[in-house]
């Protein structure tokens, strides 16, 4: 209905039937960013062991999110993904952390809505451990980089 | 260790200890948004049936997933929340819709979470129920607004 | 709205807030059944290590439904149970097996939906594990049976 | 043992192997009923907004409860599913709202056990949302319509 | 890095990438006992109803929990398992209960942390049901006993 | 029934109802130890990025798993945790890497099962992020260490 492909012909939510797609393998990159303080930024980037532990557990919170995305969005399918990977780098003028998640799959949907996913808990996470320090954290940006197999082809952001 | 609290002196990462802390009523309201083109915009806000459904799935999705919070955020403390509420309005001019959520509970640590939590899952729904008509769309702007109860005291975002 | 304490006043769905609620022992007492073909009543009430199993899972299904109600009714607050149980007792005349469940928990909000989601997962257990006998099964009669506790004071069903 | 498929020669419960069995497309349709007092039927069938986010909530959390299923009933395997819709219709002499869930997957297993479990979570949803107007509401006729895929062939209830 | 596959080249977790494997059978099959006091282990394995109850809940712990694996080990692949069982045997000499569970699937990675998780949370669920009769039990020797498919090849522990 | 709390008067399982029990500080600490061949050990305490990576994943994995603990152990109860830390020591001679689980929390329950919990699924994440090197690790001697609080009073193990 009107475009939205999760709406049936009454505009009611329901999980489009893939049972004719094929299984290709798919892929998504998304990334996004979350603007910190600049004491934050120092600790995350110049600490030690503490920087370590924050980024890893940030890495772990959005690969396990990806996993759970089915869970956590209501009309998303199942998948089984091969991979999904969740890296940061850092805009020192910005005071940010940028995150990229990356998700691979063979299946008849798209990993786009994992790899948003991925990067949005694993952002909510750095909030989460640092806002003892800064609670004007803004996370942001948040979007789709590049997508690419099944029918709708090829995605790259501008 | 430099400020983070959830990490010990040797910089790992655990669930900080919240056993000397009194159960008080705590409350926080977070918002972010998602930019969409003008197609996903006139179909959201001037659809009918379609239009309910999609603020309706987001709605629950964001809900539902406030109650997950300690699922996804890996030292969040399991907490029992007294109220959540997802909201949205439109900004028309930027093509966006804006989400609110407000948590309530009584507890030992506070309600940012949850709230950031079900904002970014509800936008994610969003995006997911709109991305057939438009891959471009953004989320960003999520923060938190408003904070109370505990010895942080209060916080109100500028 | 009209009576619908989850919805707000532009009836949308929303978890009540039970900020201002009491803390108070609160009980709930649902029940139901399944109806099945002699074969399977057969199996099920005669059978040896049998049928101890297959109510065994039955009971262990309802008891972790129980915990799990608040991850699959959208609104419902989470809660900490004090005790759950499920029961089982036969109607032979009717081939009919009837799941009682009782909860019990100290909280804000009452226990009927916990009961409630215990007997219906127990009896979709059943109807699972001896399904490859009868796919005529029928589950029904699902209903509260007694509540205490909370303002709303005691119900009996009829 | 006795035609139970999930239990082992010892009478012991555990998941069936299909191994061997073919992934074929695999359909199931399954439907429930809830029978309210006359003001909650018309609270749900003529009410505006309020009418549409009391069934949105349920459609929602009855798709979400099928993808759960493996979570919830013991034995059931894990399915990727292809397609999940929840609807209703009311049948207004005896004020009851029935739910019909669908369910379509390819896969080595049925899909019998997702469609009852959406039905019975859909359904105990409405419960839910209408119990503060009335505690006498009675779940009933869960059972499966029809069946197809797989080597049992179809089925069609009565 | 150093042999470690689920770190990438800069020694940070990510899931493999397992797109290029086939989908292929694969067994694994995982042992571990829980060793008791005397009076726990008469209850156990000369208890009549009680035995089958404590036995039966510790089996469905342990599919659902081999079912679980990947939303509890951070890196699991997300599998569609074939079937898992979990068996128990007696060592009176040692007043130990051993547990073994067996997974099949068709995939591209191992089966062999289901079966490890799977006998796992069943010795932790017998710890559970006896920790009032005994609170100094312990856990132990859990292994992989064998492991059939995929490219590694045949593995049967010594 | 003969001891077993979680057993009612004919051997059914079932949560042992702590209505009347008192909410008090508890506190628990469980071991256990993975044993590893020579190049994991080295790699695990020698390595730089990496083994930080396999430890902090290894250390969420615990302290996730410590919330999950009412899903995976049919019978524990919910319960709000204060604290949950895992901590990891080596020693060298027996390859063997030692996990502590430490749990605090205020409730009507033990935190016994927690802190087993956090230790199992630690060790476990281990397990699969050596796996690859070494089939042949052992998971063994997991045990309660220490409880504190409720009427069953302090515990030490030997």
């Amino acid at each position: 209905m009107d475009g939205f492909t999760h709406l049936n012909e009454n505009g009611q939510a329901n999980m489009v039937d893939v049972t004719g797609k094929a299984e290709t393998a798919r892929y998504a990159r998304a990334e996004g960013r979350i603007t910190v303080n600049a004491a934050v930024f120092t600790a995350i980037t110049e600490g030690s062991a503490a920087k370590g532990d924050v980024l890893a557990t940030a890495r772990i919170a959005g690969i396990m999110a990806a996993k759970k995305t089915p869970e956590l969005i209501p009309l998303c399918h199942t998948l089984l993904l091969n991979k999904v990977s969740v890296d940061f780098r850092f805009e020192e003028e910005k005071k940010a952390v940028i995150c990229v998640c990356e998700v691979r799959l063979t299946g008849k949907t798209g990993a786009e809505m994992e790899a948003m996913t991925g990067v949005s808990v694993a952002l909510l996470t750095i909030y989460d451990m640092c806002k003892a320090m800064d609670k004007g954290m803004v996370i942001g940006n948040i979007r789709l980089l590049e997508k690419d197999g099944g029918k709708s082809g090829h995605f790259l952001a501008e």
